[in-house]
Order: C-alpha cells, then structure tokens, then sequence
C-alpha cells in the first residue's frame, strides 16, 4: 500500500484521542483515508470495527465509555442503512463525524441519506461519500482538536499551505514522465 | 377521527403480541394506519414511542426484552434517517417490519433508504412509505401469524374478499351523492 | 459455485414450507443467497422460475395453490418492473417476501420502487437490492416461522451469536494471509 | 367538471375498440383525460375499474376475452407500484398503453419506472406522469387505429392542425380578461 | 452477432411499414434490438440516422413524408437529451415510439425523462432503457399492426407462446453445459 | 404584478437584438424574470410562444430567420420533455440560453436534463429551473452582449454592485416593518 | 415568534466564538435553529449575511479574519448551489459547519450535495436539510467546544438528558388537550 | 492522444480571449475537450488549474483582472461540490461557461447541480456533465464571439455544415472495416 504508511497499524495509541470506528473491515478501504490523515498529524487514535447491526451491546458500550476514555471525537463510517455515525451519536456527547461509504448498488446515496438526515438533536457531522469524505472527516476532527492546541494549528495551517502549494504547481497538460 | 375508532387507544393490551413502535409520537398520524389493521383483527398489540436517537439505551431494553414477553412481530417506524426499525432488527430475533415515515423535505425517500438496505444478516422487512406502508406492514405480520392461527388466517382471507368486493363495486366516473 | 453448497439443488422438497420464485433464471446468482440461507437453517423449500410477465397464468396459479399446498412464505425476486412479488401478493395469503433485482442501467433502484411502494391492502415486505436483500428475505422468513419453532429460534440465535462474534473477530486493517 | 363532456359516462360503448382501466376509482382524474380524448374522437370505448392488487382474477379475465371482444388498444393507468399496465401487457396481445398516475410521497417516478421498465418480450408503451400522459396515451392509440381508417386520421390531422393553431395564437405576457 | 442475423442489413425494404431511425450510428448497438423483431415477424421496414440536432431539416423532411411514403409506426431512439422521438411525433401523425439510449453518465435517466415526459397533445410511446426498451418498441409496433393483421396477429401469439415456454423451461439453479 | 414593470409588454422592439421564446404562454411566469432583466438592461428583445411540439415548423422558421434577423442570442423556456432549447440551438448558429421550466411532478428535473444534456456539437447553455434560471439566461446573454459594449458593460457592472450593497445591507434577524 | 427568545437579535457578542452566517436574510427561517441552540447554551456568536456569489470579497475577508478574531467554529448555511460553506473552508482554518437551505425546486438536494460532497482536503461538516440540520449543526459545534469546556459539557449532557425524558414523556395516540 | 493536436500545449496564448480554467489536472481528460474546440476555431486561450477550495485567493485574483486581461469568456469546470465556476462568475463581469465534472460516485450529478442551480443575479451557463459538455461550453463561448466576428460565424457555419454531412453519412449497421 503505496499511499501512507501506517506507523501502528491495527493498534490503538496509548491514550487515543480519536477514535476511528467501521460497520465493517470491508469498509477500511475507505476508512484508512481517515487513519492516514490522523498519521499525519500525529493525532493519537484506535481503530476498531464496531457493527451497529451485528455487535449493537458493542456499540453501546462503545458509546458509554468514549467520553470517560478520553475521546475527544468519534469518526464512524458505514455504508447502505449506515446507522453506525447516528446511533453512536445518540450514545455519547463525543461529537461524531460520519463517513458515508459506498453501497454496492446505490453507490453510497443510502450511505450519505442515513448518516446525515438525523433528527434535530442528535447531530453527526456527515462528509463527502467515500475516500474524500474519510480524509476530511479526519481533518475536520484535527481542525476542531487545533481550536485549542496551537502546535495543531500550526500544523494544520502548514498542511494546507502545501495542499495550496501542491494545486498551483499542476499544470495543464498533466505532465508526462518517460 | 373518522377513519377508525380505536379500543383502547394508548393502552397495551394484557399480553401483546405485536408492537408497535415509532421514533415520535410526531409518527401518529402515519403508524396509527398499522394500528387499526391489528384493531380490526383483534390482534393484541402495544403502541410506544421508542427513539432510537434520543432514548437508545430504552430502545435497547426493549429489544431484549421483546421475544420474553411473547412479542411475535415489531413494527417499527421512523422518518429521516431512521434507525430504529435496524437497530431493533439487530437487538431481537423476533421479526422486524418497517415503516418509512415521509420526511419533511425528501418526502420519505431518506426514511426509505435507511430502513430498507439493511446489511446481510440483520433483515428489516420494510414497505411502503407513509399511511400504505404502516398499514401494510400491520397486514403482513397479520399474515405472518395467520399463517399458524386458522381462525386469523380465515379473517384475513375476509378482509381480502372484503377488499376485493369494493374494488369490484367501484365505478368511473366515481358516484356523485347529492 | 464456493460459497455455499446446495445439497438439493434444483429440486423441491417433499414439502416445501418456503417457495422461492423469480422472473428469471438469470435472477439466480442474487437469489442463491436466499436459497443458502434456508439450506443452512434445514427450512424445506422449492425453488422456481414464475415469470409474472411471460408465465402469467402459471404464476396465478402458483399463488392460487400456495396456502394448500403448505406454504407458509414466498420468497419473490425480480428486476426492473419488478411485478412479481407484488402479484404473488395479491394471490395469496401467504406471506410474501420481496426481493429486488438489480438491473441494468438503473441498478436496481426501479425494481426497489416496483416491489416497495404496493397500495394499502396487499404488502410485500421489501429488503435490500441484490444479494443482501436475498439472505434477508430468507432469514426474515426464518423469523418468521421460529416464532412458533423454538427449535428454530434456537438456530437462528446461535447464527446471530456467531454473525456476532465474526465481527468482533475482524481488526483493521484486515489481516493479510501470505 | 367544466373541461369535457362525457357523452356516456361510465357507461360502456356497444362495441368498446378501446378499454380504458384503472387500479381505483381514485385514478379518474387522472384517467379522465383519455377518456376525454376518445369522447373527441368519436372512438367508441368503455372504462373500469380492474385492480391488479385487489382483483387479479377480474384483471386475468379482462386480459384473456380482451382479443375477443374486439379491443384494439388498452389504456391502463395506476400509481406506486404500478403493476397493472404491465400485467394486462402480459395477459393479451393486444397493446397497452401504460399512464403513471401520480403517487403521495414520489409523485409518480415509482409509477413510471414500475411501467415502462418491463423486461424483453412484454411490451407496455408509456406516456408522461399525470394528465398528459392519461391523454397522450389516448391520442396514440387514436394514431395507431388512425393508421387503418383515414377518416380517423383526418380527424387526427385536424386536431393538430387545431392544436397548431391554439399555440399559434398565444401571446405573452398572457392576455388578461376584464 | 450472434443473437440475430440481418437478413437485409442497413437496406431499406422496398416497401418499408416501419421506420427506424436513432440519432447516431453509435446507438446501433442498442437499436438493432428493434431491428431484430422486425426481421423476425417479417415486418418490412428501413433503417436510419436522423439526428435532430445535426440533422434537423432532414428531421423535418422525414416527419414531412413519413405518412405519406406509408409507414404505419417510427421507432425512434436516442440518448441524453433525446429529442428525436418527441420532434418526429411533432411532424407526423404517424404514431412514434420512442427508445431511450443509455447514457455515458446518466445512464439513460436523462434519456427517459426527455422522451416519456411529452405535453399533452403530441404523445411518444415509451419504452424501458436500453436493449430491452428496444425490442419491446418494435413488439409494440408489431402487436399494433397485428390489430388489422390477422396473420401477424398469430405471429405475434406464436412468439408470445414460445416465450412463455422458453420461462417455463428455466430451471434454477440454472444447468451448466459442459 | 408589482415585481417590474413591462415597458412595451407583448411587443417586439424595432430591432431585437435578443429573441425570448417559450413553449406555452403557461411558462409566462417564469420567462417573465428573463423579460425584466432585459427591461432593466435596455437590451431590444421580442417574446413569442414557439412550440417546438405544437409548432415544428414555426419554430424552424424561427431559427432559419435568427442570424439574418440580427439576433444575438435566443433565451428558449420550456418545461418537461423540453425540446425547445435543444432544437433551436440545432436551427441556428445564434448561442442559446436555456430555462428549465418547473414542471408540475418532477418539479424541473426533467426539464433540466432535458436542456442540458445535449450532445457533443450543438450546445445549449443551461441555468437554474425556474424563476433565477430565467433571470440568469438574461443575465448571462447581457453579460455576453456586453463584452463588445462597454456602455453595457457599465450598466452590468452598476448592476451587481448594487446587488453587493444590497446583500451587504441584509441583516438577520431581517427587520420587521410596522 | 414563539418557538424560541433571542436575548441580543443581530447583534454580535462581544467576543463571538462562533459565527453563524447565511447566503440570504431569506435563509433566517432555517438558520435561526441554531441560533436559538448557542442562545441556549450562551454560547457567545455573531450573525451575518456573508453571501458567496453577491459578496465574495467581503466573504473572503470573513475568513481571513475568522481565526485572529477568536471564532472557533462557523456555521454556514446556504441553498442551492450553496458554496458559502465550501469556500469558507477554503479560506480559514476554522471548522466549518454547513446547513443545507431547502431550495424552492428541488427542495434541498442541490444544497446538500453543493455542501457535502467536498474534494479531499477542505472538510465541511454537513447536516440534514432545513431546520434540524440549522440546530444540529450548533449543537456539533457545541459538543466541539465542550471537549476542553467542562461546564459546557454538563450542560450538554442535561440537554440531552432532558430530550431524553421528552421523548419518553411521549405517548401515542397524543394527547388531546380540551 | 489521436483525438487533437495541440499546437501551443499548456502554455498561454500571448492575449488570450478565452481562459480555461479546472479545480485539478485531474479534470484534464474531460476539459482537453474544451481546448480541442477552440484550437480548432483558432481562438486564443489559456488554461490553468485554479481550485477553488485549495487556491481561493489564486481563484479571486484569477477573477478580479479577468476583464482587465481582455478574456471575452471563462470556461470552468470541476467536480463533486463544484464551486469554482459559480465563484468566479461571482468575481468578474467576464459571462462563465461551467462545465460538470464527473464525479467518482455521483457520476457528476452533484457537479451538474453544484454549478447549474445558481441564485439570482449571478448566472453560470451549464452544459451537459463530461466530455460532450466541455467540448458545448467552448462552442457556445465561440457562438458568442462570433456574434461580433463574422469570419468566426463563417468558420462556425462550416464546422457546423461539416458536422451535419458527417452524421448525414451515417449508416446503420455502422460499416465494418477489415
């Protein structure tokens, strides 16, 4: 796997400040976009698959428990009746960040309805369907952590000045290498 | 109300056999179409409000408790991204049958989604969105229990021709009473 | 065909208590998996071909003969105007499950709305597009039925405690066997 | 009803050539439309109520003396899941003409694609949701007799030379009425 | 090409009752689905490209002549914003019946909209997406002609016979040739 | 209608640099939001209803005529299956502005895909369904005229830097006037 | 206006953390949901109308400033081609919350995925269409601050305790007050 | 690349009429369409990769000295949430010609609403999602300037008239070459 290179892959950090939950390990595919990012800026983090339809007393506890642990945001992807993103909202007052991942026939329009159209009062912070949505779930959860950490910020601001950086110097034709 | 009159309104029977529940007592004036279906079949049934969102842990304790106190069916309704005929599907063995409640904005298209692509493993028997849907789902567990109750399946079978008959009698252009 | 092994395939029961149908037999490689499903709980079954379209009056008298013949769920799948469950509906008394197809240039999204939105009075209950709403349907009839077979209900919970235990077996990422 | 005059409403023609058939009674404003046409044009006709869902053995009778007692075109309209079009396609060679009626909750895409998606081999020719496909269904199948009877096809000419003049003299902004 | 063989490929019957025309060669492959029925119930017919938006006075001429010169039906397809089948219903009485091309991004859902949905007064008989849409266009056509043909009409019902015998035939799960 | 004022409503001016044609005098309502900018810009403009369906032959006139006539840009409305924009764009070199009309099931999105979805070669520029499309085609063809009109140019720049201190003078909670 | 008192109406905090800001005084209806939740929770915030396409420099000098003046989290909402949220991501590092307006047309669905479905990179968290979405968005950027607020914290956990009793209060049929 | 040659490959014209811009090389398989045209109509250009979300103030620079620049037209394209043509209709008089993208799991529905479904006062002209619609863009940019340019028109008469006789030369079955 070319794209990141995972420094702990599987296991969690010490004391995770985020956590990175998937209905399924058919969805990390998707999800190692947001695992990757939180690599990056060095954000401690576990990832673990936590099914809301086959392992729902998981989830609950889960849910209990993220608070007291620590856990300062919960990004949780799924796909079809995605329920995962809302019910874990429901379970804790950790701000949820909900990745739609794409269904095999609807390609993730069922994923995106069910993570996002939540009732008032029971919000999940729902992104872009698929790779995209995961990366940004994770920048999003680094953005709000960097509200009150200025070593993130710093970060932060120095990721998007090269993504900056990075857009200015393509060039159209794309470049071809021999 | 015209349409039907409820018998004990509110109330659980002694010994429900089916129940019926819903994310708002907002879900009224759709899921009360399930419930006169099991009134006019004289099937025992309770009715409650059970957010999956905003009263989780009261959702999972029903779900555990629902096949120990003799519940055959579950009909569950909710609107948006609605969980809670999934989440229950995943918290009881005892069948699961969904009603999309119609939304405000996507008028149950949403509702529809998130009830009715369900993963492998956790099925939701789901039907048509809004009044039909919460009717139908009523007459299919109706069905279902009929189908080991000679006395219900004769009642369904009356309705049927019932049904059957008035389509038969209807004229176009319609009657018009003076 | 690896994923599962049919020990009677093609074949009907003695007497079949499930009835799985569909409008083609090129609907086969969605519906095995409602066939591996009830294979797996030992539920007897059939499995035919009934095109609502080309077979019309073999299909009106499949439903006609469904109750007598001891049927207590049909199982129902096809694509596109997907008129198969929602006429076996009409037909009998028996229970339909309805399972849509995908089809071809609109994935399955015209075969959902043609089984799922059925007028007050004559329901298909409806699960997911393809393969998961293929096992769903059968394991909601399994359901079904285990509310009045305790041996059943017996299986169809340990299925559940094993579907649970193999998702709290998966870690990401997913483990890579060399 | 001040848009048309029917001349022998609800009623039959002696010698019907058309058949026009709706799912309920609630379909006629819809269905209104084509009969108003076939008023216009002098074809003779009948109209019923025939209900898929609540009456398909009327439905299979219809579809199986349709031939035989001289009807030349079917028109059948219906809404959700809108299976009599293509079932009454399935039951006589004779063609159906397919009207979405619009439904509660998706105004008519479920009735559309329930129509016009049928498989290979069973034919239904579709028109747009609502009024003017319950008329356009009814001009076609005038086009389609027209083809045989030049009296017919002069009226038809003259109609559209009618309709041609109409948008010929519309004017904007609107002319206002004292 | 082994689903049919044309016996007259690309050439005009000398006599042509029916015209198929589409907007582009590249929607053969959907086309010569229409084309195949033709053939196979001997209906003498043409074939040709008249695209409305790069050909719209050839359009015009066609539509001008195409009563005159004898045709009974045109069978029009097209994809994208599909004019062609609308636009030649508005130049002819000769009655049009329309086949949406599947579509490179939509995959045909523009298509259909922009043929089905017609105003009143000028109709397009519509048919499912794709190939299928295609053969059952032409199905239409012929069952519309066998209404004055009483030899095409055995035709007709010798073809809907052996379909229905072709579905009863099939055999699930289906038989693997070796 | 106290939106704006029409200074020669229903008249052509002497020299119309800027054809607004619609479908039916219906999409008045719509097209009027075209008509005021023009107005307000002192761009000469005529307004004709031109069927493309009702008025095949009128509409090509229209469009053979344009370029000599000394229009430089045709705003074409229409609604549905909404032919208009698309063949005008195939009857004259002359760039034309499309307006998706709101159609009363789909609400516009049959009219959107129907106009925007044209092929490679015959372009119709395409804006928002409904009333800001329509105002925004004017707005788009003024902004073109004014490329080689700095008088005009002026008049759109005062024009949006209006808009600007409006936006700028909004507050919210939006006043109340007694 | 009954459902909720603001205490300082379209005046800014002294210090705002966060910034709730909208396309149009028209988008009051929606966004005062959130107001109304930071008023709840005295979250200290400010209100504008920043619109993207009327008034993009004055939108760019809001997010310049967004972070040197203390804002912590800004809440966007918008319709349509909504990209207010988009671009404020584009142009400050400080979390960004989106609420999809209900458009007049397509009610929502052009907003939600003119918002939701951002490139990799420039995260907006997105919530459901219309009022709840305005609410859940603020009660996001609550929960947000709560994590290093733990007044703010207990705060939330009684909101959500007492939405919890709400729900459970809640019976059906509803009460009937005489 | 047989399609085109480009002769001034990425590099600028000396006074460009024309600027090409997109949110990413990505976008270059779909936008190459948009430069073919104007080579071919030897209308002066430039193209870059200006992203909305990555390069704002790149993107209002871009906008604010488009007019002074002496560009006549702006094509731009991008996918998903595609801001970057209405954002820079909002930054310059200069009329922007968006072209959709498509999108990875969408297929550029978003990107067809996120560009079309503009507010009032601030048009982007939409064409058809993908190639065909960057390729419309460029040739409606054309028609504009060919509105003051009467080699142009000239040069766009005969593209056209080459375009009509290449589809007049169509035939169906499409030849064969051995």
């Amino acid at each position: 796997m070319a794209e990141f290179q995972l420094t702990d892959a599987g296991e969690a950090a010490a004391d995770p400040v985020v956590g990175i939950i998937m209905g399924s390990s058919s969805d990390w595919d998707i999800m190692k976009n947001a695992v990757a990012v939180l690599e990056e800026f060095g954000v401690p983090h576990e990832m673990r698959v936590v099914s809301a339809h086959r392992m729902p007393l998981d989830m609950v506890d889960y849910g209990a428990r993220a608070a007291g642990r620590g856990l300062r945001a919960i990004i949780a992807g799924a796909g079809g009746a995605a329920h995962l993103p809302g019910m874990m909202a429901a379970l804790t007052p950790v701000p949820v960040f909900g990745v739609p991942v794409p269904s095999r026939y609807l390609r993730g329009e069922d994923s995106l309805l069910s993570i996002v159209q939540m009732p008032k009062g029971v919000p999940v912070a729902t992104f872009a369907i698929g790779e995209a949505g995961a990366a940004n779930a994770a920048l999003h959860a680094v953005a709000c952590l960097a509200m009150t950490d200025s070593a993130l910020l710093e970060k932060l601001q120095a990721y998007r000045a090269r993504q900056t950086e990075a857009a200015r110097a393509m060039v159209v034709p794309p470049h071809v290498t021999l």
